[in-house]
């Protein structure tokens, strides 16, 4: 049987060694289409997604290829606005532009693909694109991995509840 | 007086050193409002953009942040798609992304912003950032600067028309 890696802090986060990208590598009980549905669903999204104190607002949401969406934060009762478009969803992929608001210059291109595993068990491929080795290192030293653990864990639950 | 560089031949394509980028400069006889516009008026930028020979047809065209585009080129009797979403359109800058769909896989980030020289002059900066140095120099390895030059070249005729 395929090796389970669903210990949310066994998420994999990697600095590419040639171009400002960051890969996430995370396995989940669940089938490429639930964690679709979950990455572009906006009653599902602000379920799971981020560290477990924030809360999510969604402004807008289309999911579509050609479509956009921005969402707001609160956390501790500062708000933080993030937004993009989404370049395509398919089945094959999500492909989606990302601004921090708090950094409106930096745009990165999020790539994600869904490895099916067998099993019932499907590998998350996450690919952030940053615009410079800086804006890369920068979100390596944020702290994000405890928002993606957080996140994925949560997600974990929502599939083992059934509400994916 | 601002050196005025205006000759079609002298567009500056550029590798970028540390990420898999092209940047592009060329000046313009317009202000930054009618650069902006060449790019972003679907009736305009079928005028000019692209090698002189090809004929272009936008499919769709939804110039504001969060829209989307794609528009079909016929050169010789061979259609080639192209599309992408609107990240941001604002006075500061277009941030859009771009996939030539004969192959489907690659997308690219393009950034261009527009440097008010004075005495009626604009620099326009524009920046590919692609997935992969592979990518990146298939582009530059592709003839691309036949393309370009032709384009702006046709674009200074516009201008000088004043048809932006």
């Amino acid at each position: 049987m395929t090796q389970l890696n669903t210990d949310p802090r066994a998420a994999t986060i990697a600095a590419d060694p040639t171009v400002p990208a960051i890969h996430i590598t995370r396995d989940f009980r669940a089938t490429p289409a639930q964690l679709i549905r979950a990455h572009t669903d906006p009653e599902i999204v602000p379920l799971w997604m981020g560290p477990a104190k924030r809360t999510m607002a969604v402004d807008y949401w289309d999911a579509r290829s050609g479509g956009s969406w921005r969402y707001v934060d609160t956390t501790d009762d500062v708000e933080l606005g993030f937004h993009g478009c989404f370049h395509e969803i398919s089945d094959e992929r999500i492909v989606q532009t990302f601004t921090f608001e708090g950094m409106p210059e930096g745009v990165a291109l999020e790539t994600m693909t869904f490895e099916d595993l067998g099993d019932g068990l499907t590998r998350l491929h996450a690919k952030s694109l940053c615009d410079s080795f800086e804006a890369r290192d920068g979100w390596l030293a944020s702290g994000m991995e405890t928002g993606v653990d957080e996140g994925y864990r949560a997600l974990d639950g929502l599939l083992t509840e059934g509400r994916v």
